[in-house]
């Protein structure tokens, strides 16, 4: 059953709310990153930023002599490393996008989950592999961050959540916007576009040019069949259907230096 | 002339917003961190924490191998020095008192100064000594910052400011803590609290129990003129009176533990 609540929320026209998700390379280095946020700042009304930094938290374990474990692409995150992605994260590459962004006028504001408990998340269970200090997401809470989105401010989201017990999760930063999306997708209609090293989903990986314009699940399906779309494009279209799902308006993959542009693969349900 | 929004503001009760503020040592230690947010807690009504964590900087930078160059006890900000700062009081020690706040229910969102562009700072000019990428605070926008306030929102201030042209500052702790007293001044009654080594200003430098209970403008120049008050503490008081003059209610200076209390020297005009 509906409560009156979502049902008025309904009734409304809700506004257009572009959530971005870009990688560790691009933020990581001044030049990408200053195109980058000028490319951000021509999207038109409300958004949000949510950025990776793995590469940055790499060198910097490196320089402190910490090593980085690492278990099928995914980071182990151990005390040590908790307190360098805490650091790089949460510190340089957080802050450093926000003053960017506020050198162009876009008023952004740099959160982990644990800043007014927005995303909170619990410890990975120990299986087979003991990931550390990684969270798994539990619980968001869109309520203020709407509020603050509404009133023009710019949340950039850093890969941190936190298990309200007094300790930050390193989370990946996919998820982190995934499940933003999710959250925000009661109160405004929710654009979520994902960067990536090519112009979209492609028909035939060796031309750059054969950008799926439109994707649905049936045609998702058709491809997968087909041999067109396969690899780690799966889970990650996987994961767009299930955002589309839980009320998000559209899913964009493109490239970094297009999110202000009509270009790209759009799914749709 | 007084705008009619002022006055507005004046005919209300305004609430009382108590803003501590608390050196790096404390905060930089688990058990004496637990401690102070603890007592932070148990403080009523509207709050701040602001925090500083030179000695965590001075010792992240000595294991990358980065110099601290201090003259006078104050600290030159080169640019590699200004990426461990930002990692450091921006990350590390901000992040781990916003969750840590949150494991206790208190809903901590950490802030730099360009996070919403809450306190721009200007690049303090070069004469005899260059501070490097140190920040004079120009301006503070308390608006959105006492609207999450009121909110029930705990904002945690890192002494890191901005100049709004894409570079974060260096700004003292202190300085932080005053100029946002200042600004919060116009929206509630707000009562600074300055963390110190001892239970308050003393009569007799001996005795530590010897603390002035109210120390009044008045009291303060006889008691500089006599001696008593000596050396650091008269800038620092100095400071004091300058905030009170500002609007701010009332200064209180005390030590960590004694915060949640109605311990030390008040002071007031």
């Amino acid at each position: 059953m509906q409560s009156f609540a979502d049902f008025a929320v309904k009734l409304n026209k809700m506004e257009k709310l572009t959530i971005v998700k870009v990688g560790g390379k691009i933020v990581e280095e001044p030049q990408s990153l200053k195109q980058l946020l000028s490319d951000f700042s021509k999207i038109d009304g409300y958004k949000v930023l949510v950025h990776g930094g793995g590469r940055s938290a790499t060198a910097m374990a490196a320089k402190l002599g910490i090593e980085s474990k690492m278990v099928n692409g995914r980071r182990i995150t151990d005390e040590e490393m908790l307190k360098v992605v805490t650091m790089v994260y949460g510190g340089l590459v957080n802050k450093q996008i926000v003053a960017g962004l506020q050198a162009i006028n876009v008023n952004a504001l740099g959160l982990t989950g644990a800043d007014m408990n927005y995303m909170r998340s619990e410890k990975r269970p120990v299986t087979d592999i003991d990931y550390g200090f990684v969270g798994d997401v539990k619980e968001v809470n869109a309520d203020i961050l709407s509020d603050l989105i509404s009133k023009g401010i710019v949340p950039v989201l850093a890969p941190l959540t936190h298990d309200k017990a007094g300790s930050l999760l390193n989370t990946n930063a996919d998820t982190i916007a995934g499940e933003a999306a999710k959250a925000l997708a009661k109160y405004f209609d929710v654009v979520l576009v994902y960067c990536f090293e090519k112009k979209g989903v492609l028909l035939n990986e060796n031309d750059d040019e054969s950008v799926i314009a439109n994707l649905t699940a049936e045609l998702f399906e058709q491809y997968v069949a087909e041999g067109i779309i396969q690899g780690g494009m799966i889970p990650k279209l996987e994961n767009s259907f299930e955002a589309l799902n839980a009320g998000v308006k559209q899913v964009v993959i493109t490239r970094a230096d297009l999110i202000h542009t009509e270009v790209g693969t759009r799914i749709v349900l």
